[in-house]
């Protein structure tokens, strides 16, 4: 007979690994299915000095440790690309992986988000080295030195106002002549001294030092003029996608495809759970990652213990 | 002039050391106040087999690392023991310590939860003389000896199966017929030969012989049959209050005592947040508590942002 989990953990990073060492402690069976290296956003992230208890530690150590951690927990790892998830008609959960499928009683849906990219040269190759997509976790390293925020919406402004505090200048590169911020951001970021601002342009290019980021070449769009920024850092915020193709049919999303769950990580599809960045919340951080995995995995157990037995 | 500081924590368990690292992150000054050892509950902790990222690590290990880790991110700690905290007509907080006082802009309560006692004969007076709330701490000196181990949920079970370990008989006494502990902690007591139960039943009373503890008189509320049970330690897991005493004045906590917190960790006191297992929710772990604290600091960094600048 077909094997079926009790739990199917779509996606490997801090909160899908997190929910498969709870799940798997609590004796239910466990299987994670991830497209990629395991890690989620972390393997992308070259240091991380936030999750409390490793002082400082590179992305992908971290994933490693979470990784072997959850299987030596005896949570089952599984390469799959899901496609899409339904719920047949006895409640099970049927994850459609192209090739092949798994079925599980229960779901969290841990696939995280991905940032939008700018696509211009030096983007991927200096990701981790000078360009980051996220000031509270790296902004810390750049103390003291120049970097460059890349956007004009509230989540750009909000960093460029965050980093202000630690570095010693940012250049917000926006390609208006005006922000779409908040008032109340864009004020403060106009009257902070450290912070100032490039209109009407965009990144062509990000320049290499020493396998670090060096400069920024920018285009006005307007005058057609070429400007090369020196920066240690840039961080872009042009928007962020939830991942979150395969449960379109679910219904189980916001207006910006953000998974809505309640304060137990459920959504209303009985049996299926989301945790981390996927998720409609504020903060997105290891560590409010780890707390919705261990959630989304103690929720799975009482609706496996409730309803199924 | 007196230092105000932007933050000041009360309590650095995992909830309180998060926050201050987050903090201190953000280029707030931030003091952590601590009535005893940093760590909290898992000072108390033999092995800490969930925290992600740590196969299995000792209480006091990961204590220390999340001290260090809160110590090299720029907090202060200070030893106090926070008798009253109150807002002034400026909105600054006061932690009244007795023998001195220190004012923050923003407080951070994360003071957690104390062991409840069973509040029967003999059980103040033996205190420290057989009768222990800490298998880690007091475990060992009861090698070769019979222990009881009085309670049915996850610290229960842990440290009855821990005590199998060194002590020659653990009896596990339960008011109920059943645990609430997790799957994978009953199969693993239930599996060892050291272990034994006597269900639905109450402690009536300690008894001393020549100091120390000598038996434990039980009462079995189902057949109300009394039983003296010889024993040479006990450790009791029945329940935790929180530590709030200090905050009463303020008016945030629910009838039990908990602190009610909004979903950003605000309690309804404008500047005064909390973290960790002080607060009002369901699961109580380290992955909840890191999450609460990263929370609480971001709050605070955005209240001192808007509400003072």
């Amino acid at each position: 007979m077909e094997k079926i989990y009790d739990v199917a953990i779509i996606g490997a990073g801090p909160a899908g690994m997190t929910a498969a060492i709870y799940a798997a402690r609590a004796s239910l069976s466990v299987v994670m299915i991830e497209r990629g290296a395991p890690g989620g956003q972390m393997v992308n992230t070259f240091e991380i000095e936030n999750y409390t208890g490793f002082e400082k530690i590179s992305g992908p150590e971290l994933s490693m440790k979470m990784f072997e951690h959850a299987q030596s927990a005896g949570a089952e790892y599984s390469y799959g690309n899901v496609e899409n998830i339904s719920v047949d008609e006895t409640g099970v959960k049927v994850i459609d992986c192209g090739d092949h499928q798994v079925k599980a009683q229960t779901v969290i849906v841990a696939t995280g988000t991905k940032h939008r990219l700018l696509n211009v040269p030096g983007e991927s190759e200096l990701s981790g080295r000078g360009i980051s997509w996220c000031a509270v976790c790296d902004g810390a390293f750049f103390r003291g030195k120049k970097v460059v925020v890349i956007g004009g919406g509230d989540s750009a402004i909000e960093e460029a106002i965050y980093l202000a505090g630690l570095v010693e200048k940012v250049v917000v590169i926006h390609r208006r002549d005006e922000l779409r911020a908040q008032k109340i951001l864009q004020e403060r970021a106009f009257a902070d001294e450290k912070i100032e601002f490039v209109w009407d342009s965009v990144v062509e290019a990000f320049e290499d030092k020493g396998g670090k980021l060096g400069a920024v070449k920018v285009k006005n769009i307007k005058t057609g003029e070429n400007l090369t920024i020196e920066a240690d850092g840039a961080f872009i915020y042009i928007g962020l996608d939830p991942i979150t193709d395969m449960i379109k049919g679910l219904e189980i999303t916001d207006e910006a495809g953000y998974v809505v769950v309640d304060h137990a990580m459920m959504t209303p599809v009985p049996g299926v759970f989301a945790a981390g960045d996927v998720v409609s919340k504020e903060l997105r951080q290891v560590v409010t990652a780890v707390n919705d995995g261990a959630i989304a995995a103690q929720s799975a157990f009482k609706y496996i213990e409730t309803k199924l037995k």
